[in-house]
């Protein structure tokens, strides 16, 4: 038996850094300034505890590029190396520099914080580069160096004349690699991943307008100046307290994660918690619609300022993904699976508070000010509808402040609905019957009907409604929730009183016959009933059960299998007491008895928006026809 | 000056492969199999060029799971390593060992194929296990080896005692990735890459019933025998030249490679090259519906057998990532950003054979057997209308074989329908004029019209038919589609003869007058027309243009901006030759006027289908009232 050493072969490293990186080349940005801003913050934490003896000042971190030479240079105003770490740090393939430090300084406590969490570091550089240079000059009283490796394992080191404290590091592109040349492509990622980093990063120059001198005329121009272009915001909203921050700076923040939306969001959630674990935060609710896929992954992940992704499944609950916002915490493992991190202890923790938040949040929004609460609701509504749906703590917490709007725009919650209802919409079985409709302007006529009834009329128009009155009705005794076009009026809350019919039932029979007669190919069960006469003649409904389960089945998901694919049923309700079906029972003519019923039955299916195409146009003629 | 030599320090080359990897831990045992297959096919071109004087037999590739030793065993029967290829391969951690067989044998051509193309290799284990050993005996009479490494560089060295030939990999699978112990999870994975892998792959063992003795009474169970579980195809159909296929062999590939999809595919297309790139593949056309964001991402990307990926944004053009089945290439570049690739010359000619494999295949389709075609047609619209509006050679060639559907289910290519309409549809400036629904039951009265004075009238109703149209009338000189509902019928299509009008210009201006006083909140330019007598009296119009821009702007892209969001603009028609607009105009009473207007304009409402809500309950209502 032998043991040994692997040997890891250098010429191969350059190949897998770039191999192992598929299409994530342009993290090597946000790596590089991510040191550039490690190196500054080291030496302000030196400065600070007076172990170095040196200004700290107002740092910058500058980006450069040179499209002509192939170049692009960072540049850092930060501790630098002397020759002995350069060689310690750079030419050790080892990526504990940060940790050193971090165990060195540990008892620093919160600056910890600033050592890097990505851990590519530096060496990503060659997923762009054939060729780096490091020109640095340590804070200590020491030489420049300068440090030039074109991608295989030679370097060279030289001494330098760089006179400034700081390191600057010189990327020559790579043929493959020419579209990080463009001004643009730059800008993009520092936007994209830098935006909000503790340092200022300068990239380039603008011209600023200045005011005109005192006493100059009108058509002089307004002088101007060069300016550096800082592309970050040092100090984001969430890294202050909520205490120091005004309604507006939350506005101010949106804006600035979202310059692009013109649209305000409707408030806010500022998190900030520092045990078990660490996380600060914004999360704004923005107008959201129906829609519920088109809107997610807008929520933006950060670890101490730096960008890492924003598709924070597994981390926010799933209801919260369609907010918006920032989280950023420093706990929230990166390097594993998806399932791992559900797993989580520590991210399931951060999940069940985001939840808890955002709940005690809403709460306090609908006390405090009920009537703007009540404006936001349908803007808000299928957040919260969805978190009832798929969270049960959040099923309870909402049962306080989740609103049920009627069709005349009255707000109720649940309890408020079941005091102003019990008495009228009570059927004789003792359920509670709560009648909503999906559509205002589709089930018109039913709504009309119900509400001369007296009865309340929720809207509810959410695609996950089915499922939500499937929950509740479980969730709460002797409660049912039935759509206004589901059945006749009378039979939608059924009540002790039978109505008097002023038909027979042998004329019942008669005309059931013949009405079966005319319309026996369009599938329809027919039901006489004894209506009141100012009931429409004939009714067209649906039966909750069946569409409600279909729906189900349509918004995927629930319901009973195969249903989704089953024809819609419908039932035709007659109104025995109508003046209309008295006249169809005593027309002696066949033909103008169809007549009759064909026309009367039209209008109902127009009622119900069943009357298409061929069908249409015929009782449009018709029509046309009986004016004249 | 000082050079040197960076040392990577080894210490750190197993968090290096852990964390470069990210969520991609999964891969570890693809790059194990594709290693044991590698090792297997070597051992044949070696047997059968005479360099290993060996029985090749019919080797396979064993996966075990030990859930409660935690451990994962891949055995192959391949070459095997001696020590001294142990120490060479395994201890340098260098890719070169695949590279210099190749160099070696390259002669043998196609078989080059062998060589992996991942170069993650063996290391990949230590994404998932802390302790890897490797148990391996030569196809050479030298003695078998047994090496074991904690991941530490530290490896120990030792003779084994294994009997067979081949590789054992023994991975201690670490605590973070138990998931893996699953024998789920690992039958996932080797369905999801090593579905098609060319060496048979066993995992575990399945119960198959054998036919039953004879004499054996009807009582008797079956008997049964425990077999080796085979979990790949080894010689999956895109491998075999089209000429040794059937059409049902293509049929049981679709279901091997989408065992979940009930429907069978419309047909296929063999791509199969070798020069200038080297690509075999079978690309099937399902049925599609018109939504075209749900239905991407079914072509699964391969390299020698071993899936890599079913994102083939880039390799394959935009319209055809509808379509399903399998793409083989190893020349397609894996490791680079999605701009490189779309620049990539290898890429680009793959895209083109591939666009031009599909038009070709579309053409014989349509020549061969044009009634199969026309069947099918509404299942591939969507994507050969997508690929004409997006691919301008594909719009060229598609020329040939674009279907133009007519609501009366006639097909023409668009050779034809010119040919049919010239005479009939060239309006007085000699323009061809297309005329087009979307819909045949919204749009039924105006379809009538058209069709009554001997029209064509298309039926496109995909998402992006706007857009297509309008490339068409700039591609084809003279030519303008219009939509039925766009005008009233005489100017759909504006010819010379002038109608003669029942009414005089004073009276036209008297009725336009009181029909402006009636409808005036309404919105509508009123236009009088003479038509013909049994036209209908009252006809709503959507101007073409206006509504095109606006579908355009919606549908994303193209039309002018900001008219997404302008209120929709409507014409009302007064068929000034109708005898109800005569009755109009000679009725005295304002009220029985203004009902008549009110009822003739919603009936004209209704049939453009903008009658809703309580304006249709009121008509409902007083339509009963006309009955009676």
């Amino acid at each position: 038996m032998a043991t040994g050493k692997i040997n890891v072969s250098v010429e191969n490293i350059f190949p897998l850094i770039k191999k192992f990186l598929y299409s994530d080349h342009e993290i090597f940005l946000r790596e590089l300034i991510s040191n550039a801003t490690d190196a500054t913050l080291k030496l302000k934490h030196l400065t600070s505890i007076g172990e170095a003896k040196v200004e700290y000042g107002k740092p910058i971190i500058e980006v450069k590029v040179n499209k002509d030479k192939k170049r692009i240079h960072i540049i850092d105003q930060g501790i630098g190396m002397t020759e002995e770490e350069v060689k310690k740090y750079i030419n050790e393939v080892a990526f504990s520099g940060a940790e050193e430090f971090l165990d060195k300084y540990k008892d620093a406590g919160k600056d910890a914080g600033i050592i890097g969490h990505f851990g590519l570091g530096f060496y990503s550089a060659f997923m762009v580069a054939e060729k780096v240079e490091i020109i640095t000059k340590s804070f200590k009283d020491e030489p420049a160096v300068h440090w030039i490796c074109d991608g295989s394992p030679e370097f060279t080191l030289k001494e330098a004349k760089k006179k400034d404290r700081g390191t600057e590091i010189v990327l020559h592109v790579a043929e493959d690699s020419t579209e990080f040349l463009e001004d643009s492509k730059i800008r993009e990622l520092l936007t994209k991943y830098n935006k909000f980093m503790p340092i200022p990063i300068k990239f380039g120059t603008r011209t600023e307008t200045l005011p005109k001198p005192e006493g100059a005329k009108e058509d002089d121009p307004a002088p101007t100046k060069e300016v550096d272009d800082i592309i970050n915001n040092p100090n984001p909203a969430w890294t202050k307290q909520p205490t120091d921050l005004e309604n507006d700076d939350y506005k101010q923040f949106y804006r600035e994660l979202y310059p692009l939306q013109f649209e305000e969001p409707l408030f806010h959630i500022h998190l900030n918690v520092d045990y078990p674990f660490n996380l600060t935060g914004i999360l704004y609710f923005p107008k959201l619609t129906n829609d519920l896929n088109i809107q997610k992954d807008r929520i933006q992940l950060y670890q101490n300022q730096v960008f890492v992704t924003d598709n924070v499944e597994g981390i926010v609950p799933e209801f919260l993904t369609m907010l918006r916002g920032v989280i950023d915490s420093p706990d929230i493992p990166l390097n594993v699976s998806r399932s791992y991190l559900q797993a989580d202890g520590a991210v399931k923790k951060i999940s069940s508070y985001i939840t808890r938040k955002v709940a005690d949040k809403l709460n306090s929004l609908f006390k405090n000010n009920r009537e703007d609460f009540e404006q936001k609701w349908n803007d808000i509504k299928v957040v919260i509808e969805y978190g009832m749906l798929s969270e049960e703590k959040f099923f309870e917490k909402a049962d306080k402040f989740a609103l049920y709007p009627t069709v005349d725009d009255k707000y109720f919650t649940f309890e408020e609905l079941e005091a102003k209802i019990k008495d009228n919409q009570t059927d004789k079985d003792d359920k509670l019957v709560v009648l909503y409709a999906s559509d205002r302007e589709a089930q018109h006529s039913y709504i009309e009907a119900a509400k001369a009834k007296g009865y309340e009329i929720l809207l509810m128009d959410s695609p996950i409604v089915p499922h939500l009155l499937q929950k509740m009705e479980t969730s709460k005794e002797n409660l049912s929730f039935v759509r206004v076009d589901s059945d006749h009026i009378d039979n939608l809350i059924k009540k002790e009183d039978t109505a008097i019919s002023k038909l027979s039932d042998e004329e019942k029979e008669k005309l059931k016959g013949e009405i079966e007669e005319v319309v026996k190919e369009k599938g329809y069960t027919i039901q006489m009933e004894a209506m009141e006469s100012s009931a429409s003649p004939f009714i067209i409904t649906e039966p909750e059960f069946m569409r409600r389960m279909k729906e189900m089945q349509r918004t995927g998901g629930g319901g009973m299998f195969g249903m989704g694919n089953m024809p819609d049923m419908y039932n035709l309700i007659v109104n025995t007491n109508h003046e209309l079906v008295s006249e169809i029972l005593n027309t002696k003519t066949a033909k103008k008895r169809e007549r009759l019923i064909n026309q009367s039955l039209d209008l109902a299916r127009l009622s119900k928006g069943l009357l298409k195409g061929e069908e249409l146009t015929k009782f449009i003629a018709r029509s046309y026809d009986m004016i004249k």
